[in-house]
């Protein structure tokens, strides 16, 4: 046994005790020609002490140490002289004096700094991930993640969930955009692909009867470069028969309820706030609201429609939405303050926002004017506001108004401070509708995927007018960021048939692309409900990062690069031989460019 | 809630409680107007009773179903008829008489019977898996495995292991044989690889500092067409710091006593017999030996090269080896027995096998005139064999003779009934050769993999004699399946230099090839070991199988198809065009022939 004790768990009890540790020297201090050593593994630093008194030769070898060497040392458990001690540290009361030593392996200077207090810029740290990984503060994301994973599974294990793995190499969808395809060896001109989620097989898992399944699928995404997505990511996928949406509500609430008890000791408030996807898009502008702070949008398309102001009218005529937000004591923002808050609205895509400041009762503003007082104290009235207080106005197409609005209720939660970032405020949002209409293509999209069964009652509708036919679809979301999508799933083969219709897909198209999942249902389908829970996000939010790649061990760039190990890299002609391709003149042409 | 207990749990406990059940039709009776229901779920089977006389309108209802519909079906439970009860079946003494019928789905009729005594073929049941894994004694495979992965992970969780994933796009090898290839939209002509394993990664987080690791990983591998293999496995990767080879080996059998207590109540015998590579060759022939039988192979070289019998004259002064097995009671082989051995050893590689029957004290055969009766009687006591035993001799190459007698020596094992099929056996190889000699290119390759550290006594023969140059290398074998490889890693920048010489690598080819690891270890690389374990070999072991798409949900045909999916499949121009490649003109080909 090289060690018999880790560099995190010595104390008192040991005092005396012969230890040997094993781990890289984290500091190293000279006092009067003693030597002192922080030893560091994963479970902590330990005090290692060289002392020319006790042992020459040794004292001498460990004159050599430097940062990040790899060492075993030997040696006592010894109190630490009075006043040394060090209460920050689980070691803090104890030292070991070394007898014997030994160097597995010297370190070159690091080009990082093993200390959370000197963070490297984003490159370095990617490009020595190792050193970087050696941080305390990051190695205990991925503490954190593990507990997460282990809670997870024992908590649905327990529950009669199996964990099934399903293929990674799976049929190419047509049109599968963004799909990465696999060139087959043994088969000249056939490709796998690569899944985006197991979604088609882990409905095959229910038809087959396995009844509540779970797996932590790697999902692949050929992404856009400009995206802050990861080309793969984790999911916690989970799906289970004969289940309603409340059963899965409450096996959500459960399963996060221990995962937050058992890796974080927080407490979550159960049940979470239910709402729909239409309250959610009229109160907060979208449909994964931060309730962590309040300033509700407020409708106020029928107040200020009567005003004069033009642009209000018009938006009012051409269908479009008026709305407002309230801003607490915004009326101390000086005009720069305003002005930042104007162009931010304006980038994201609303033509202007109208600002108003309550005073004496009524409202103060450059377009004040165009509005009565009687219409200024509704605004009033209806928006909370208060003396002191602003309010801010888009009016726009409801997409825009809504998005926009949103967005700066978000930025507004964040500068006035409104937000306790210890909090982890979790909602579900149900009812979003079943399509959405494609006015470049002039058809009818599904809104999530086509395997959402509709709302019963809603299915009178489906031919007639898709625009009312909601899904059995629920989000689950936390702190303004959704971590699962999910639905009741669609096992009836004559409605299947009838929403494809609806979507335009013909039954070619249809059994081109899941044709084996189609004829599957045929056999007696089940009813099952479940969601893909995007595991790395929720992992990030536990740690109180927004940033999933520092909770990936091994992330790529934002350009889906991986700076360590240099992929994607160009292959050998052979290589590209052996698969049965070859590169088209576009990419000989990218190469050369470089 | 659509059920309130599954098909596999009621009992007389449950009697006249009212009952919501949901499941498939799986076998229907019509007894005197009554219809009595088998209906089916992953944990058992419930009898449901229509009968006219407590609710006509369900039981009309009733008389439409057919085998695999999908129902929910409300009622009371009461004890069935006397003399009824099914005491094999959970539910046996119990039936639930319906009163309400709702049915979810039909069903058509099935192509393969939902009867695990009536398996259909291998190519159906790939075809309509969704339906294969309905049957009982196929979902029971994957409770086992779920189960597996449960304990082991709770296991090593306890242990301070982490589960770390590590990347799925990863850099492509230089002449990465059998490499998947995946090429990236967004950087035009550059290529990902899917990992064969994630070794490289998995040593980088030991030098991150994670200091016990592990994972189930998906490795990835192009296999050859005529491999009984699958393109991608399921492997449980371990790594752990500062650990000896008696570290790994205890790790090992707490693990598997764990396992196969908690999953199969199988008390495993420990210690597992260690043995080295050496040993392992003389006695059994191979790396991989069955130990649930004796049969050793005995070497007899310097006994038979005495004799006059040319062929073994010849081996001897060839460096060959003679080599004998002793077989039970084989003097009552018929000679169409014997020749179907002796057949089979040529199909080994052997130019031939000699047979001997032990009779009155001497060999008999047809080649027994070339030996003395000294040297028969010495081959009879070096093989203890008896009075009615035969022994087979093979004489060959160290390499044929040893290959060919650990088959025939299985073989015997069976088909002499000497294997006990519910004894799990294992045991642990040890210092295995660390090079191989590559005859082809006169160059010495790896026998395992280039980061294996060389025992410590051996690397004074590093550059003199590398065929004496063992490696802490180690084996984990179950009834003569290799379950795991694994080694302590060479983390020293010097010796793993002197390596390279030895197998002629160059340092750019080394640097293409793992540069970053390279690079990893000269900042403080700690020793550190582990192992990679066929996770389908051990589950289709412990389920009673060789055949790991047994334990695979969704497993490809040995084409490397999928028989559900139908992958691989060509892909649109649309979609290679997207990623900025070609079909080379023998992909094109070999697509018009068909």
């Amino acid at each position: 046994m090289l060690r018999t004790n880790t560099c995190g768990e010595l104390s008192k009890k040991e005092l005396k005790k012969k230890v040997s540790l094993c781990g890289w020297v984290h500091s190293r201090r000279d006092h009067g020609g003693v030597i002192f050593i922080d030893l560091r593994d994963r479970y902590g630093l330990t005090q290692i002490v060289f002392d020319p008194s006790h042992n020459k030769e040794v004292h001498k070898m460990a004159d050599k140490l430097r940062r990040e060497d790899v060492i075993q040392a030997k040696g006592a458990v010894r109190s630490r002289t009075k006043g040394m001690a060090n209460p920050k540290l689980k070691t803090g009361e104890i030292e070991v004096i070394v007898s014997e030593l030994k160097v597995f392996n010297k370190s070159e200077v690091p080009p990082i700094e093993i200390d959370d207090r000197k963070p490297s810029g984003e490159d370095t740290r990617m490009k020595y991930r190792y050193l970087d990984l050696r941080r305390p503060s990051v190695q205990e994301k991925f503490v954190i993640r593990h507990k997460t994973m282990q809670v997870a599974r024992e908590f649905l294990s327990a529950r009669d969930f199996l964990e099934i793995e399903t293929p990674m190499l799976i049929k190419p969808t047509p049109e599968g955009a963004r799909d990465y395809i696999v060139p087959s060896r043994v088969h000249p001109g056939k490709f796998y692909s690569l899944p985006q989620s197991p979604q088609l097989y882990k409905q095959i898992l229910m038809v087959a009867g396995f009844d509540r399944y779970f797996q932590f699928p790697r999902c692949l995404r050929d992404e856009d470069l400009r995206s802050d997505r990861q080309p793969e990511h984790t999911q916690l996928d989970v799906e289970m028969c004969f289940a309603e949406q409340e059963d899965i509500f409450e096996l959500t609430e459960e399963l996060m309820e221990q995962i937050f008890k058992k890796v974080l000791n927080v407490k979550l408030k159960t049940p979470f706030l239910r709402m729909t996807y239409d309250e959610s898009m009229l109160r907060y502008g979208n449909d994964k609201p931060d309730l962590r702070f309040g300033l509700e949008l407020k409708d106020v398309t029928s107040i200020v429609k009567g005003g004069e102001f033009k642009v209000f009218k018009e938006v009012a005529k051409n269908k479009g939405i008026v709305k407002g937000i309230l801003v607490p004591r915004g009326g101390e923002f000086s005009r720069k303050k305003i002005d930042t808050y104007l162009d931010y609205a304006r980038s994201c895509g609303a033509g202007g926002m109208v600002w108003m400041k309550v005073s004496k009762g009524v409202l103060e503003s450059n377009v004040a004017k165009f509005f009565s007082e009687k219409i200024q104290k509704e605004l009033i009235k209806t928006l909370g506001a208060k003396e002191g207080d602003m309010i801010f106005l888009v009016g726009d197409s409801v997409k825009v108004t809504n998005g926009t609005l949103s967005r700066v209720r978000q930025r507004l939660g964040q500068e006035l401070n409104l937000i306790n970032e210890k909090e982890f405020n979790f909602c579900i949002i149900t009812d979003f509708p079943l399509f959405e209409w494609n006015s470049d293509e002039e058809k009818w999209d599904p809104m999530h995927h086509i395997f959402t069964a509709p709302r019963e009652g809603d299915l009178k509708y489906l031919e007639k007018d898709p625009s009312k036919v909601y899904g059995q679809l629920y989000d689950l979301v936390l702190n303004g960021t959704e971590l699962y999508s999910g639905s009741i799933r669609n096992s009836n083969v004559e409605i299947q048939e009838r929403m494809m219709k609806v979507i335009g897909m013909s039954k070619e198209e249809a059994k081109d692309k899941f044709g084996f999942l189609l004829e599957a249902y045929r056999y007696g389908g089940p009813v099952h409900a479940g969601f893909g829970l995007g595991f790395d996000r929720l992992v990030a939010l536990m740690c109180g990062t927004e940033d999933i790649r520092e909770v990936i061990a091994f992330p790529k760039s934002k350009s889906a690069e991986n700076l360590m190990d240099g992929c994607p890299l160009v292959v050998d002609q052979k290589e590209l031989k052996e698969v049965h391709i070859e590169l088209n003149d576009f990419a000989k042409k990218s190469l050369n460019k470089k």
